[in-house]
C-alpha cells in the first residue's frame, strides 16, 4: 500500500492511493463511515505506531472494500490535482540520516569511511513538489542527496540485523538537502542539514518492495541525471544500519532512518553543480516513485 | 510559574506546583470542571503551544483560583510522594545541544572553541528521579553534563538577539548525558548523546527567572560537588543561541535548547570521573530546582 499525509479542501488528512487512479482514499472518513472503532489513528504516524495492536493494513483494506462498494464511493477520494502532498510522518526523533554510506560518494566527497549519524530538523519538513528557498543567505553551497528512507514500524532497542526487517514498516524517499560549507565549518552536521528535508510522496509498504537493496535512485537536477545508483552498494545494509543505530538509540514507529546517498551530488561534480534559484530536484526510487522539490 | 508532566493513578497529565506545597494542580481535570474549553490542551507541549492564543498561563491561574475557592481542592492536587515526574516535554525537534559554550569545559576536553550543535533522541528523555542504565554495553566513559534548558514558546525563524526573549517560554533543567569514546570515534555528537537525557523537574516559567544569565549550576555526583558554575560564563549568551540556531532551524514551541555545561565533567577530572553503577546524579539550578538521576 502506498500512504500519504495531504492537504485537501483545507484540512489535513492521510490517505492511500487508489490502484491505477491519481487520488487518495481519505482514511479518517473511511473511518468514521465504515466502522465502528472510535478512536481511530488520526494521523499516518498514529497508523504505523498501531498497526500491530490494530492489523491497521488490513483494517484499511477493508473500510477501501467497503467505500468501493458504496453508492458514493467518489466522497471517499481526494484527486491529486485537488491536493498538497506534505511529508508523510514527524519522526518521532527527528529524521535520522547516515553519512557516506557509499562508497563512491564517500570518495567524491573526499572523506574517511566512517559512522556518520546526525538528525535533520522536523521543522524543516517539506512534501512532494514543495518549494523551499535557495537559502542563499546562509549558504553558497546548497547540494541534493537522493536517498531511500527507511520507515520504522516497531519499537527497536538493541536489536539483531537478522532480525531487523521485522522492525520495519515500509520506505519512503528523502531528499537529504545540505549546505556544503556549513557542513564543513560546524563539524556537527545538524545545522547544515537542517535547513530543508523534502519526503514522500508515499510511504510503501515493505510488502510492495521485498528487495530494498536491489532498488535504484535516480536523482535529476532539471533534465540532467545526476545520481544513479543501486541500493546494492551500500556499505552499511539496510538491516546494519538499523541494527547498528538501535545500540544506541531506541527507535521509534515512525522514525526515519534517511540510508545514505549514491555519488553524484553537486559538491562532487567538476565544476561543483550546487542547486540555484529555479532549478527543479527530481529523486525517483524504483516501487515509491518520484519526489520533486523545487528551488525559489 | 512551575509546570510539569506526571504519572499518577496509572494515568500522565500535566500540571503546575502548588505554591509552598509539594503536590500539583492537575491541570486537566482543572479545564474538565472549572472551564467551558473543550479543546483544551491535553499536554504541557500543547499548552506551550497555544499559549499566545490562549493566553495559556492566565488561565490556569484563573482555574487554579477556581479550585481553591471550590469545596473539594484536594481532588484536584496530585501529592509528589504519590507522583512520577516525566520530562516536561517532547520537544519538536529533539533536544538541541550546544557543546563547548563554556570556555573552561572547552578547555577540560582540550577542543577547540567552535559552533558545535547536535541533538538528543526524544527517545533517550526520562523525568526526575528516574534510574538510567550504565550502559557498560555500549560505554566505558558515561558522563554527566549539567545544563540549563532553554524552552521555546513561539516559533521562531531568522530571528535577532535582540527579540530573541520573546521567543523563550521558560527554563528547564537537562542533564546532557555523553558517553566520551563514542563522542570522540564518531565525530557526529547524535549517537554518543542519545543513550538518556535526564530532563526537568519543571518548566519554569520566564518571569520567575529574570537573570537566566546569572545563575547558578550545580552538578553533584554522590555527594561530592563536581560542576559548580554560573551562566555569566557562557560564551554564546541565551539570546544569541536562540538567534544563532534560528538561522538555519525553524525553531518550535517546546523546543528545548541545552545551552552548554560548565566545567567540571568526569572526562576533565584526573583521574576521570566516570558514573558507574549505583551512583547518583544531581544538577539543580537556581530558580528551578534539582534534577536526580540513578545510574543503575
Amino acid at each position: 500500500m502506498k500512504f500519504l499525509t495531504f492537504e485537501y479542501e483545507d484540512k489535513n488528512y492521510y490517505g492511500v492511493k487508489v490502484k491505477r487512479e491519481d487520488s487518495a482514499w481519505i482514511i479518517p472518513l473511511l473511518f468514521q463511515d465504515f466502522s465502528d472503532v472510535k478512536d481511530y489513528p488520526g494521523t499516518l504516524l498514529e497508523g504505523i505506531t498501531e498497526y500491530h495492536t490494530l492489523d491497521f493494513q488490513e483494517l484499511v483494506r477493508k473500510l477501501v472494500e467497503s467505500a468501493e462498494a458504496s453508492d458514493n464511493a467518489d466522497k471517499y477520494k481526494a484527486p491529486f490535482e485537488d491536493i498538497n502532498i506534505m511529508a508523510p510522518v514527524k519522526p518521532p526523533n527527528n529524521t535520522i540520516g547516515f553519512g557516506r554510506n557509499f562508497k563512491a560518494h564517500t570518495e567524491e566527497m573526499k572523506s574517511e569511511v566512517e559512522l556518520y549519524v546526525f538528525t535533520k530538523a522536523n521543522s524543516s519538513l517539506v512534501g512532494d513538489e514543495d518549494t523551499i528557498s535557495s537559502y542563499s543567505d546562509v549558504t553558497e553551497q546548497l547540494d541534493y542527496e537522493g536517498e531511500l528512507g527507511i520507515v520504522i514500524g516497531k519499537e527497536a532497542k538493541n536489536i539483531d540485523s537478522s532480525m531487523a526487517y521485522d522492525y520495519i514498516y515500509g520506505y519512503t524517499i528523502v531528499n537529504d538537502i545540505s549546505a556544503r560549507e556549513l557542513q564543513k565549518s560546524h563539524k556537527q552536521a545538524f545545522l547544515s542539514k537542517s535547513l530543508a528535508t523534502p519526503m514522500g510522496p508515499y510511504i510503501v509498504t515493505k510488502d510492495e518492495i521485498p528487495n530494498p537493496q536491489d532498488t535504484t535512485i535516480v536523482t535529476k537536477v532539471n533534465d540532467e541525471i545526476r545520481q544513479d545508483g543501486s541500493t546494492s552498494l551500500m556499505v552499511r545494509k539496510i538491516d546494519e544500519l538499523v541494527a547498528e543505530l538501535s545500540k544506541y538509540v531506541t527507535l521509534q514507529p515512525g522514525d526515519v532512518i534517511a540510508s545514505g546517498t549514491p555519488a553524484g551530488v553537486g559538491a562532487g561534480m567538476d565544476p561543483a553543480g550546487f542547486l540555484k534559484a529555479g532549478d527543479t530536484v527530481r529523486v525517483s526510487i524504483d516501487g515509491i516513485g518520484t519526489l520533486t522539490t523545487h528551488i525559489k
